[in-house]
């Protein structure tokens, strides 16, 4: 399956893929679009055309500025649209012919990807953070959190431990914050100044599609059915500041200055090829929290990348599949007390972090809570390398994931998830 | 100042008041309006009558079905149309005769309480809970929560310890709930089932109106500029889960199930007669907290009732003055970091208690843990009592407050926060 647009095999955005975003031109409305190759295509002006007519679902949701009213129809539509916009995209296709051969249509509905400005995809209600990451917890939660804490949560193994994060902090990649100021202790005294332990966490996140009403939880075996798409997420954290508020009540001001999502929604759909069963999995699980489907999560591998004075640096290489909960699993537990879901609620894993230094999602992790700074290697290995305990100011951090296809369909990306650290105001 | 309207002492709502809510009647559509005695004014009906075309705002904003609008303009608006409101209601003013005696406006624009459905006020995007409470810290931080903790946090004086809730299961009073499952403990081994410890949480809660920028905080000494006005809330926990599924991260599925607020937001400047200073002030705090000024808390009497087969039994009676930080620290202290509010977004002060048991405004601190159960004396002594460790299916909960004023101004209160456990699903 190719399509008659180019697509390099570098590309995230293959036929395969077909990731939702909005984006907008130099003095035009926010809109709503799919990526394909180094394109977007104006899903607007292609309802405007008739494209999806037959289809038998309210085009309105394609016109607006987030994808969240179209989200919150059925999975069946998105399947719909998903195979329509493939047969419009493929070669040696009717359909791929008409749109390729109809001019003004095709050079209304296309524009570059370099020439677009990205927007948040969703109005996001609610974000939550969860903390499934079988590494990340081994290593954070046995020696670097706490010293009182010298073993893993008890409810780790039972349950997808999760918090409330912060919707009203998430930004879309290529939004720069400042580090954020706080109070914590420096040599026992407690201080109130800008963030010295600024952390990143390499994390992936669901959004949600349809929702569920107060008191209905969402069953494990249906749950997917929930989702609308993936993105991958930086869980900007002040480690200092979390650490000091968060003896009690969990993450506070410590992570909600800034977190960072990539701009392209990936469908659950197109993400089948990479299904892999989560961590330490069979194990014993309460009824709800049993899944019939064995290969409930993902591996992707994601990349996280330190860019200065335009040279790239090697941070980390973490995986989606060092998870011990499904996001099928995390849904049918976030809704099992009766909690509703809304459309456009974002639900992340929580650090992926492998089990070597070199796959730490985390600089807490990498760096043994600053007391030993890594050393970022250059991409162009003639640049040498960066030592870092924590981020520094003018770091900009990228994470890309991009997984390749072993039968043909084409590889799956998502774009990149970048923020750079201001300094202080 | 007295109203044309009758409005009984045990009113809650005096010309003092004025607080606004979202209203509808039989098959209309929800809309804003305000209480007086015991009538609705509907605000909808007053904009489009011309009541409000000099005062230089956009009236739209009150032909919503929510507040949001509205509530993000600025205060001086909020505190013109007030003005105005309390004109056309005071009797023997030139504005009041003009209401009063223009019988078409007059019967369109009235409806009673008893004959009205109350809707949630605001679309809520961010729900944070604080936990502000100087005896609540006293006896839940030191004995109940865990064996582990023997002393208060230590960042509990130094700041507004707070988490991120629940927005999206925020409901308004009167939508019962049924008892969350979950995972938990009992006698050393982890089952999956109905709460069985089950308790309220007696608080009070501001919505914000205008917000901030990310990376934009709020000026201490500006933040009450930020509040549009206030709500009685009962943040329902389930101890068992909360406590088994909390020791890393803080509350989630144990407060994710229903929180219940009062259907009418009391103005910031209703409250100006019930000004005192926080518990424990003056004391030494960083400057982003240092307030200008003293009387920054509020002293309202809430009690907490059990309702149960017609019966009603006292259950606690707490005040809004058991802070040691006010709403302005509170938003300053969220903001400082460089976190957005957004207007809707509410903010809760944790739970009430005094220091006494009667003034306990949870069970797990009136009944030690759910070990000593409580008394609760019914209203009617001739009907003796209930015996409560923690809530029981079918038990209705209720808060009410009614802050007497001491100068004529007018009684101010603010309906009930009610709510009713069903049994679990």
């Amino acid at each position: 399956m190719g399509s008659w647009i180019e697509v390099k095999d570098s590309s995230d955005f293959s036929l395969q893929n077909l990731p939702y975003g909005v984006f907008s031109t130099n003095g035009t409305d926010a809109r709503i679009g799919v990526a394909i190759g180094d394109w977007v295509l104006d899903l607007k002006v292609l309802a405007e055309g008739g494209a999806f007519d037959d289809l038998e679902f309210d085009l309105e949701t394609l016109k607006n500025t987030t994808l969240n009213a179209y989200a919150g129809l059925e999975k069946k539509v998105h399947q719909k649209v998903r195979q329509r916009l493939q047969k419009l995209l493929e070669k040696d296709t009717q359909l791929g012919h008409v749109l390729k051969e109809n001019k003004p249509l095709h050079d209304k509905a296309f524009f570059p990807q370099s020439g677009v400005n990205m927007h948040l995809p969703m109005k996001i209600g609610n974000y939550t953070d969860f903390f499934v990451g079988l590494h990340h917890a081994k290593t954070v939660n046995t020696s670097l959190i706490s010293a009182s804490i010298n073993q893993i949560c008890p409810c780790f193994y039972n349950l997808p431990i999760a918090y409330n994060g912060r919707a009203s902090s998430v930004v879309v990649s290529g939004t720069p914050f400042h580090r954020p100021r706080g109070q914590f202790p420096v040599d026992g005294e407690v201080i109130s100044g800008p963030c010295r332990k600024l952390d990143i966490e390499v994390e992936f996140a669901a959004f949600i599609g349809r929702g569920n009403e107060l008191g209905s939880p969402i069953d494990v075996n249906h749950a997917e059915d929930h989702i609308f798409g993936f993105v991958l997420l930086n869980d900007w954290s002040a480690r200092d500041i979390q650490m000091y508020e968060a003896t009690l009540m969990g993450p506070f001001n410590g992570k909600s200055f800034c977190t960072t999502i990539s701009p392209w929604v990936v469908p659950l759909e197109a993400l089948e090829p990479f299904r892999v069963a989560p961590k330490e999995t069979p194990r014993k699980l309460p009824e709800y929290l049993t899944e019939k489907r064995e290969k409930s999560a993902y591996d992707i591998p994601i990349r996280a990348t330190l860019e200065l004075n335009s040279e790239k640096y090697r941070v980390a290489d973490c995986s989606t599949s060092n998870v011990i909960f499904s996001f099928a699993q995390m849904i049918a537990h976030h809704t099992s007390g009766g909690c509703p879901l809304r459309t456009g609620d974002l639900i992340a894993t929580g650090t992926l972090s492998g089990p070597t230094r070199e796959e730490a999602g985390c600089l807490l992790e990498q760096t043994r809570g600053g007391k030993e700074p890594f050393e970022m290697v250059a991409e162009d290995s003639s640049k040498g390398s960066v030592q870092r305990a924590f981020c520094e100011d003018n770091d900009t951090i990228i994470f890309a994931a991009h997984a390749k296809s072993n039968d043909g369909l084409g590889n799956v990306g998502f774009g990149t998830c970048q923020g750079k650290v201001l300094p202080a105001i």
